[in-house]
């Protein structure tokens, strides 16, 4: 027997094409290895958000002088953690329920194997389809070397929720958006940080300045070690040593806990997809199509984080859906609706990117101009007592059609929805100039950053 | 000798129109009564932001338990109404700056009386124009018989940001938009609230099922009395007795002041326009052009809130723009480009309009169905503890085009903006379906309720 589609994976993308798959046909089969949730609702997304909510409110209550209020606050923090485990735990139930919903006769627990290009092994059993949708996932990257050093103090966000209560301190190795997230919030919690960066920046902004507003701001908050790694960790007083270099000098700082943020690997590696094909054993050189995320030109789909350069769960949940029209009108595949490009890292202030970055207009060649807008004296900013960050509007200098956008501001999720939005509507600098700006709100600023770029292409 | 252009007031409007005249004429006049600034920065928008701003941070610090957090908090509130002056003056004297680089020979200080259709006389002077603009704004509706009874416990929004002090107590005439924003944040800030209502709503939602969200969610922080007006005030044991029948009972109760929040009336009045033409008498039925706010087919353009239904700063700011554009192409009178109607009360959760209400589309009997989405279990105002009310979204039967959407929800400001910034596009419910919804945010309601309208036209 052949299932029309076999859906390997059920996190956000396996679950949306799933979803999808099931008013198509009834002859399909889902295989999951481990839990039948999200990797956003149990390690990811949700669970951070969860920290960060108390964390931003805790660290405002600690700051009201800044709207005028001179306060002492005592607060006990160790129903923070349990929170977050209260909420992860609502939010993967609310999952599991739907799974539950599914015919048990299309989900198998297991991890599968390819044998050939139509043909999964699963728990020694075989199983033949016309189609594969192969959403995997990743997994924090794991260092034997670290996790033999020091055990159980080695945290990767797989774990850290899992913490009984707030540490003292932690080092947190890494200084992506992830390791930004975390680190921040653990830090308005009152938690000691130190970042290790192998580079210069904290986060994604790839623009100049918005990267130095990022550094002026976060460096002296999480104490960012740029440009050092740590040579080794050991156990010492019931504490982690982390040594490292900097410069000539050989340093090292007392921890109570290691976050190894460093990055996430794909699962794509225990698939066997040299099965299909032996020259798929590199996964890093997949014949996958950018848009449609097609397999060469096989009836097979690898949608969500396991191949992606925009690891974000909404892209993730379209991938799926769209894999499963593709799936069913194959041999002729579609591109799905372009999603204008978006990130955003829930730092404070928050870090977004809109269309193309600064350094993707860099490397494409395209002749751009830079509107700027300081947010440190922004009106309504100023008056939230959170006038830090700019943000960087970019445009065709041609046309003056608006490409893309990097943002350091508070509130900053809400600023990149309203310009992401507009994005693909190919708006120039007047049609953007001509929307309602409610006064007094953060959105001036953004006005502000397109007066800014106007005003430059007109004295250019 | 005859002006060009002659402005009546120099608030929003009319220091928009200002500067944008003095780019086509240095023979203009400006004539002002009072401050040379704008009841925004002095007495509207600004001072009340920056109250609100201490206000919900303040709320936040005392319930951080919605967050996982146990806290006592001791503050001192004495510095809240210091800081609200502090950032007004520093708005009004960044206006004056501006006014103070304006030629000397442009500005009359002193009260405008029309005496023909191209005269007006100031301080016993007359001056001759081509065209006037109009924008003289409004004042907070007096009442002379609470002024006798009880001198300066009465408050208006003019004097409320010069109190020492928060009251202990206040009774609030009126829960319109700033009432609600002025009663909630004194509320928050501690100040027990009264609030007096005509009808049987808080704000200004349209929507039965908005307006039952805002009054479910309101009414008891605010204790509005609803359908209930105050009989008569006296100062007693130096408190303000406020009588009130409700039913067929006589009931009082004593507050440290009150807040005529009433409503505001035109400043129109005085400017004799009678002597333009007999039949401008009544300023309620001026033949004011809607779009163009051009009186009937003269040189003269009434703009701001002077004359208007929507008195925001930012629509009052673009009437001045479009209106000198006007007066230097007149007899050619242009619309100038639609901006999507949007209106923000900036209570907690904030509400907003945006597009045609739901009352409206009513009234222009447009066959339309409504989206909607709670917030009360939304995922990302869950995680922040601020998971109240929710929102509608109307759209067109037939095209299934976006037409408005009314918003009770935290941080409805931006989703508001969201929606205003895509109205003049005319999508539909797959246009906005297909944009990008990161994950987890407040934005992902506007998704829920743009499916639920979906799912509605399907079903119909």
């Amino acid at each position: 027997m052949s299932y029309d589609l076999i859906i390997i994976g059920a996190g956000t993308a396996g679950i949306s094409a799933y979803t999808a798959a099931k008013r198509q046909t009834d002859n399909l089969l889902i295989i999951n290895d481990g839990p039948w949730d999200t990797t956003c609702a149990r390690v990811g997304c949700m669970p951070s958000k969860v920290l960060i909510a108390s964390a931003n409110q805790y660290h405002d209550a600690k700051n009201l002088s800044k709207v005028g209020i001179q306060a002492e606050l005592q607060a006990d923090l160790s129903g923070v953690l349990p929170r977050v485990r209260e909420y992860r735990d609502r939010f993967t139930s609310g999952m599991q329920k739907t799974v539950d919903g599914w015919k048990a006769e299309h989900k198998i627990n297991g991890k599968a194997r390819f044998i050939n290009h139509n043909t999964v092994e699963v728990n020694g059993q075989q199983y033949q389809a016309k189609a594969f949708i192969i959403a995997v996932g990743t997994t924090p990257r794991p260092n034997d070397e670290w996790q033999q050093a020091i055990g159980d103090r080695l945290l990767t966000t797989d774990t850290i929720f899992e913490l009984e209560q707030l540490p003292s301190s932690i080092a947190v190795i890494g200084s992506g958006a992830i390791s930004t997230e975390l680190a921040l919030a653990l830090n308005q919690l009152g938690v000691e940080t130190t970042v290790f960066s192998r580079g210069k920046n904290i986060a994604n902004a790839t623009s100049p300045k918005i990267q130095e507003l990022i550094n002026t701001a976060l460096q002296p908050q999480l104490n960012v070690l740029f440009e050092t790694t740590p040579e080794s960790f050991e156990l010492k007083d019931n504490q982690v040593q982390v040594h490292f270099n900097q410069g000539d000098e050989k340093k090292s700082i007392a921890v109570d806990y290691v976050l190894n943020a460093t990055g996430r690997v794909s699962l794509l590696d225990g698939l066997a997809l040299d099965q299909i094909d032996p020259s798929y054993d590199d996964i890093k050189s997949l014949p996958i199509n950018e848009y449609t995320k097609q397999l060469a030109d096989r009836p097979i789909f690898i949608v969500g984080d396991a191949h992606t350069t925009t690891p974000v769960q909404h892209e993730a949940s379209n991938e799926g859906k769209i894999a499963v029209k593709n799936v069913f009108s194959y041999p002729e595949v579609k591109q799905g609706k372009d999603l204008a490009p978006l990130s955003i890292v829930f730092s404070s202030p928050e870090i977004a990117l809109v269309g193309q970055s600064y350094q993707q207009l860099k490397d494409n060649n395209i002749d751009f101009e830079v509107g700027f807008a300081s947010y440190e004296s922004q009106g309504r900013a100023t008056v939230l007592g959170k006038n830090v960050g700019g943000i960087e509007v970019y445009v065709d200098k041609a046309s003056q059609v608006f490409l893309g956008a990097e943002i350091f501001v508070t509130d900053g999720e809400h600023l990149a929805h309203l310009l992401a939005w507009i994005l693909n509507q190919k708006p120039t600098i007047s049609d953007i100039l001509s929307q309602p700006f409610y006064h007094p709100t953060l959105e001036e600023g953004v006005r502000t950053a397109f007066r800014d770029v106007k005003y430059k292409l007109k004295s250019s």
